[in-house]
């Protein structure tokens, strides 16, 4: 059984492009994941999925359908299922994601940006 | 429906106790938890549950019955369930943990730091 500590600057050291989510470690059936964002998203909901969006470096602004939230580093926030949102950054952000094996980056709709299948650090 | 940015310092800074979980997070089916450890934990398992270790500050030992896993600050560890595991420390370590929401702090046995209850800050 490989258990071992994983070092987040050394992930995300490998991670050269944006909205491109990678795996780093599964806690039961939940994924942690690692991505780096720059610009905006799409507005997207999850059916059953919540997800939990943690700023490592940078700030974030999670835009809902009637207000925005202000993420900056060592925060955290955590969007439920159902509820419609977009991401958005001026400057790169570095962001560790958790949420369950089955959510899609983009949620009920596919885009240009879907990530189907996503790959392992 | 309560979403908001979460700093995880001005949540710490309410914790003035080791060894003592507090729920700041739920992600479906798991809770986020920070805690602050210092010395040694007892020896114990989780029948189901895997445990994510993240740690915020410090340095963390994670001793396994073969072997002992350092985890310094900006690290994480994934201990799953059924492999026993003792948290050491030797200076205060802050700590974010995700795991199911049935976990319980000592696993399958009761100790007198089993805290059956966890407060949310």
């Amino acid at each position: 059984m490989d258990i071992q500590a994983v070092n987040l600057a050394d992930k995300l050291a490998q991670i050269g492009d944006h909205w491109h989510p990678r795996v780093v470690g599964d806690v039961n059936d939940m994924q942690v994941k690692l991505v780096k964002l720059q610009g905006a998203f799409d507005w997207h909901h999850h059916a059953t999925e919540d997800e939990l969006f943690l700023v490592l470096k940078g700030r974030l602004t999670m835009r809902l359908r009637d207000r925005d939230i202000t993420i900056s580093e060592g925060e955290f926030v955590i969007v439920p299922h159902g509820v419609e949102h977009l991401p958005v950054t001026e400057e790169e952000v570095h962001l560790l994601l958790l949420e369950p094996a089955t959510t899609l980056n983009t949620g009920t709709v596919h885009t240009a940006r879907t990530r189907e299948t996503l790959e392992r650090l």
